[in-house]
This record gives C-alpha cells, structure tokens and sequence, in this order.
C-alpha cells in the first residue's frame, strides 16, 4: 500500500503515516465537537439551574443576616483561597502529613492529577516541575512493561485455552503445527483487557461505596475517572476523615489505583491497535474509491 | 544475558523482563517515598498556616454579622456545591456551551482533566465512561503516531546535520559508509525534544502571563502541570470572561496545548527509554556482583 501512495504522484498524495496520522486528527477533532454537542446540552440545563439556585440562596442568607455583597464576597474569595489549602466544611484528613503527601505525589508520577493537593508554595512548584519530568516517565515505562507482561501473559494463556480445547475436539488435532505458531487476535486481548479493568472497577466500586459515602454508580464513575488518569478531583477518595481502619483502606485504595490504571492502560493501547487497524482499513476504502 | 538468567537456577532467579519490571516498580516507590517526603515538609507549614488564616478569618466574620457557625458553614456547603457547577467569585466564562464544552471534552480526550468541568448529571457521567474509553483510546494513537513522525523527523534532521558536518570536514569523508547507516541516539532526541518542550512552555507562559494574570513562573507551572496531562486544575486558562479577543485566544490556546501535550508525551517516551537503558545497566551490574 505504501508503495501504491508513493510510485504514483509522489508529491500530490501524502504517505500512508502521513494519512493516518491526519485523517486520525481530523475524526478525533469531529468525535470532540460531537461529545461537545451531546454534554453541552446535557449539562447546560443543569449548570443554569445551579446558577439560579446559589444567587437565591446567597440573596436569602443576606437579607436574613443583613450583610452586604462586598462584604460576602470577600469572605467567599477568602474560603477559595483557604480551599487550594485543603480547607473543607466536611472535616477531611490533612493534606501534606507524610501519607497525604505520597498520595499527591502517586497523583503527579500517575498524571492523574486530582488537584485537591497541588503545591502552594513556589519552591513546590518548581520541585514539582522537574520531580515530575523523572517521575511520569518512569510511570510511562512502567505502563509500558506492564502491558508487555500482561501481553506475554494472555498470549500464553489464550494459547493454553486454545490448545486444551484442540485436545477435546478431534477435528483440531490434526493441524497441530498450526497452532504452535498461533497467536492471540487483538480482539481477543482487548476482551479479557476489559472484562479486567470491568472487574476491577466494579470491585473497587463495592470498597468506594462503602467507605466514601458515593452511591455504587457515582463509586463507578469516579473508578473511570481515576483509572483513565483523567481525575477531575470531583470525587476523590481516601480524602474523609472518619475511617475505621484508615491505614488499611489508603494501602488498598493505591493498590486497587495502581492495578486500574495499569489494566485501563493496557486496554487503551489494546482499543487503539484497533482503531488503528480501522483507520488502515477506512485508507484502503478511499484510496480504492480513489482509484476506481 | 536473557540465557544467563534462564540456564542456571531459572527457578530462583527471576528471567530480566520480570527482575527489571519489579526493579523499576521498587524504584518507583522509593522515588514517591523521597517526594512525599520533600513535599510534605515543604508544604505542611503552608498549609497549617491557610489553616490558621483561614479559622481567623472566619471568627472575625462570624463576629462582625453576629452569624452563628452552623449557618455560615450551611452558606459554604451550598457555595461548595455551586463551585462543582462552576460558579466563583470572579465573574467566569460559561462552563457548558459549547466552546466550554469543547474544552471540556479535550480535557477527557488529552486525560488531562482539569477538573474546572465536570459532569454533574447522572446521565452526564454514564455518557462519560462510555466516551472517554473511545477518546482517550484514540488520543493514545494519536500521541503514538506524532512520536513515531517525530522520531522519523528527528532521524532525518540529525543524519542530514551529521553528514553536513561530515562534509565540512575532511577527516569524517573517509567513513561515508559507516555515515549511512548512522542513527541518532536517544540522548540526541531527548534533548531535542526537551528544548522542544522548553520553547513551546516559554512561549505559551508569555500568552498565558499577559491573557491570564499569572506570574510567568506561574505559568511556566501551568504549562507542566498541563502538558504533562497532570492537570490539577489550581490554573486553568481560557476561564475568564474579560477577554478581548475570546475566541483567537481560545483558539490558540488549544493548539498551543495540543502541541505541548504532544512534544512533552514524545519526551516522556524518550526519558523512558534512557532509564529502560539505566535499568538494564543495573541489572548487569547486580548480576555481575552477584556471579563475582
Ligand atoms: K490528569
Ligand atoms: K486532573
């Protein structure tokens, strides 16, 4: 194919890469304007009824009070301030005691980024520049090899499967030297992938709804949230003061993170193996449009 | 060296993939062991002070209007709840049309997630899930694919300096042969794609210090913070309303981070691959140790 786009017109038609790459941008760009549209009318209602809601209640709470606007105001930009400081009206855990900062630093060297800890201070912020620069790849490298050995592994278990239900049918048996050089599909990695990272969210979901007080979807979404190293920081867990077992549920909480993020990657790269393959195959359709 | 781990003792002596995956991880975990560590005695004293500021500041007010804490703390758990529908004290932008929404969609795809928008419908987050497994899929590609074209790219550059250089100079014309199979080596690219970094940062800080009112080490901070998909969400750009040219500097901010995301995550793959190099080196160092 490579050599269809380049013997002919080399300098009109782009390379395949270089096809791929921007028919990719330009569907990643129309896939963002439609998920703009579809949450822009989703949310939109809701963010103008918040809006009607706070201005009523801040009206309520000066006329009964007697306190002016400046006056609120004021107190109000204080409390923002006192929040990137970690104050909340719930009583939460500190923030920068030795646990709560490797809890921010597991945020930074991950990219999930919660935000509920960013550094104030500016020698933080510098630090953080550079702890970050060493630190995220690292955890980039450690993904990768991560999802090295989970391939390794899937290949040799989907191999085993494959090879034990050829020895109960006898019809498989006779092309054995087939399956000696069979490999795993990559719908069949990104299944088991996602039927993993579905496991571990749901499971991490039970834990979360426990102990956090969300309900068992809000637990899911914020399982999503976290694993795909979004982290909006809307929900944010092992955050509440008031746990029994505090130690034993912050190790389980970085252990079920770590295990989510590591499978969610690996999924990821799985899912885009196949877009990439559907990307391939939306080229060849044009460049035969093209061509016939 | 993969033989010599496998053919004396392969039960005890775990293969180099699994030894240098497990180094890494416990690397890793010291390395978040030191950052907590570091940061913690850098910002606790920040944060016991907001504290204090913060306690203060509310004594004085509840003093002054004569409110009792149970009311003020009700007026600060709405105002928290208005926050998570995007409402501050300085007059900001609209979160949810479509040019918010947009924004907000790029920060799912990116994984960078400020947190400034997040879905507050239930609806909202079940569409999330289902969207971000496909966007944040496709935006790894992507990342794949431009670190593949800027490799290819930096390649060419370098062979093409590399043999300008060896024009110039008579002593390097004798070994034309070896120039031709000549690559560059990952410390070339690294710091390529670090100045790369650097000037996109540098020059993104200058717009984001005039545009947003940050300090430009503030904004050199931003720029990390957000080309590494970390996103805390402490800066956000694009949020105020006063802006006179909105839609150029919206505009250009996205690409500008587009650009950035981009080159940092092809720098994070180059650090990666030098500390790849760095671990392989301590394994064969422990293994010399350990035969010797
Ligand atoms: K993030
Ligand atoms: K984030």
């Amino acid at each position: 194919m490579k050599k269809y786009f380049s013997c002919c017109c080399p300098s009109l038609i782009p390379s395949r890469e270089t096809a791929r790459f921007y028919l990719l941008f330009v569907l990643i760009a129309l896939y963002m304007l439609a998920g703009a549209a579809i949450f822009s009318s989703l949310e939109r209602p809701a963010e103008l009824q918040a809006h009607l809601l706070w201005e009523r209640r801040l009206q309520d709470f000066r006329h009964e009070h007697n306190i002016s606007y400046e006056d609120l105001k004021s107190l109000l930009h204080h409390y923002e301030e006192a929040r990137t400081a970690g104050i909340r009206t719930e009583q939460g855990r500190a923030l920068w005691d030795i646990p709560g900062a490797f809890y921010f630093v597991g945020t930074v060297v991950s990219t999930i980024g919660f935000g509920v800890t960013a550094p104030s201070t500016l020698t933080g912020k510098v630090l953080l520049v550079f702890y970050g620069l060493l630190g995220c790849s690292s955890t980039i490298l450690f993904f990768n090899l991560f999802l090295e050995r989970v391939i390794t592994l899937l290949s040799f278990l989907i191999f085993w499967c494959h090879r034990r239900r050829g020895g109960h049918s006898g019809l498989e048996d006779s092309d054995g030297n087939r399956n000696e050089e069979w490999k795993p599909s990559v719908y069949q990695v990104t299944l088991i992938l996602f039927v993993a990272v579905l496991l571990v969210a749901c499971g991490a979901a039970s834990l979360y709804s426990a102990m956090e007080g969300w309900s068992y979807l809000e637990s899911l979404y914020f399982c999503f949230v976290a694993f795909s190293t979004v982290g909006f920081g809307d929900f944010v867990s092992g955050q509440r003061e008031h746990h029994e077992d505090t130690r034993v549920y912050q190790v389980g909480n970085c252990l079920l993170m770590l295990l989510g993020v590591c499978c969610t990657y690996s999924l990821f790269n799985a899912i885009s193996v196949i877009i990439k393959q559907g990307l391939n195959w939306m080229l060849r359709t044009l460049a035969w449009m093209y061509s016939g």
